[in-house]
């Protein structure tokens, strides 16, 4: 088995056997696929982690390598929990792919090009519904569920990571747009001068605050690690900011100004009721989040878009099992194409 | 009777008088009420407009002046109709609004402020449906429904005027946004930096693209019109444009940009099928829309963003009749608060 398991606790601990073997009983398969690592997990119908494990993606080898990785790690977990008999499995995996099919070309895994996940992923697991959608929106969905977003009808979830990744979900429902693709919030334009994005637009607020991104706009401006043994990269540069380097600083505040006036683009398109921030420079706390908040007052005019709430994720590390489960626990509001299993 | 009827056109002619009784049997009300002018007509469960009026709106006059023109147009057409039994009322208002209660305060018509214009017209109209949407949701509605956006199941509809609107349709439904203002597509922020907006924020679509900010831009670029007993307005502006005046189509290319990055932007988002653009400024025809085009080609990379087809509106000034009487003529994909009447 190449999979490491989590480490035990509250959230993720096993029930003793005997109340476990209960519960386990046609539990969900969540599976999480990003380009550092993957994970998946057994999840009740309640959004519970009963069982989970992780282990790091072989994502720049072979097309079998990396998906012989998925298997070992799904047998792990699947032995753990007893072999149970599952109700479905669901998938959140980085994008993008065509959908509903699931046929994966993730940007950070090279080594998938066109690789039919979902179709692959229905012959281990015959005879149950197998569900994919974009990792950004399982995050959403997760939140929605079972996080910050529970109760609430019209919600962004939203990544500021090593991307910037989103989901919606509208009047209670997952949105899909037209290809799958809906939720990519880190494709707005918000500076329509602004740098080349990868994706061959201009001015994305990706090209602005993604966590590289704003380390490499740091480094032009002269930015360079107080311990010069760390990495010049957004967690170096958040110690800094911390210590009070300028650059630092202003470069945290540039990228949460952008997610600040994307936000209030989105609440006046949208009149959402909640947005909600995970990823790991959310984690950097008030320096990304303050200068977002003060952008977001200066360009939310009307009253509707003003009463945005705009609160950090609640979910941990298993989101994305969360997520993923809930495409078959909850697939009433989480999955709607006409295309089903 | 203040009603003017409007002028006949294979659109808008009453059928011969035989047929018509068959077919405007239990037809629907369909109401648009501008800040310039109010129409009424009445429409069958196919969307044709049978019998259809047009009245100025005393839109700064006292609240009763106001209602009581709409009440005497809505008096003429039922007349002319025969006095049919109605199916229901649609109404598209011009906003802001509470919804789906429909209190209404337009920018436009101080004459209401905090009116309640759904529930008069539910008094005036007893036991049948009365519903309401913002003016340029039902602009969107009518072109899903019966216009260029006719089978495509995620649209944007878009009026490009003396303001900037929208509405949305996704998944085949329209969105409403949890306080009913989903689709104000004129707050996105395309200039961080740009003006301050009416909305309460800065650099909105709406104060580069609406045509007074056009106009007004201009002139601020030394512009009078070529014709000086002209008016300084959009209108006179494009066709300074159309003879050859540099700041006038600079003035047209800079809003037209600015609506190329807002789509860029919106398709990105909720991956979008297509967007229908309506309103006076798309009359200019290329003079906005080349722009525009070359805009939106410049900042969408993915390829789902790309395939946008950006289209100009079909329906002709009956379109706000006709997405008013969609709310109850086609209940179940555009009406659906969980308060009813």
């Amino acid at each position: 088995m190449t999979g490491k398991m989590a480490p035990m606790t509250p959230a993720t601990m096993p029930l003793p056997r005997s109340r476990a073997e209960d519960r386990v009983e046609q539990p969900i398969l969540g599976i999480d696929i990003g380009g550092t690592k993957m994970a998946v997990g057994l999840v009740d119908a309640q959004g519970n982690v009963l069982i989970s494990g992780r282990t790091p993606s072989p994502a720049r080898g072979r097309a079998e390598d990396m998906y012989g990785a998925l298997v070992a790690l799904c047998d792990s977990v699947m032995a753990e929990g007893g072999e149970p008999q599952l109700r479905g499995v669901g998938i959140g995996s980085a994008g993008p792919m065509t959908w509903p099919d699931g046929v994966v070309s993730p940007n950070n895994i090279t080594a998938w090009r066109g690789f039919p996940l979902r179709r692959m992923l229905k012959q281990k697991f015959p005879g149950v519904p197998v569900r994919i959608h974009n990792d950004a929106v399982a995050m959403a969905i997760a939140e929605h569920w079972k996080g910050a977003g529970a109760g609430y009808d019209n919600v962004l979830g939203m990544v500021v990571s090593t991307g910037v990744g989103g989901g919606l979900i509208i009047n209670g429902q997952v949105i899909n747009g037209g290809l799958g693709n809906a939720g990519h919030i880190g494709h707005l334009v918000v500076d329509p001068d602004g740098p080349i994005c990868p994706c061959g637009g201009r001015g994305c607020l990706e090209t602005i605050a993604r966590g590289p991104a704003i380390a490499a706009w740091a480094v032009e401006q002269g930015w360079t690690p107080h311990d010069s043994s760390s990495p010049a990269d957004a967690r170096t540069l958040a110690t800094d900011a911390a210590n009070g380097d300028l650059i630092a600083i202003v470069a945290y505040e540039r990228a949460g100004e952008a997610v600040g006036v994307a936000l209030a683009s989105v609440a006046a398109l949208l009149d959402l009721d909640l947005a909600v921030i995970g990823g790991g420079l959310v984690q950097s706390g008030e320096l990304l989040m303050s200068p977002m908040r003060k952008a977001f007052e200066a360009h939310a005019g009307f009253a509707f878009v003003k009463r945005l709430q705009i609160v950090p994720a609640a979910l941990d590390q298993d989101a994305g099992i969360v997520g993923a489960a809930a495409l078959i626990a909850e697939g009433d509001r989480y999955w709607t194409p006409s295309d089903d299993e």
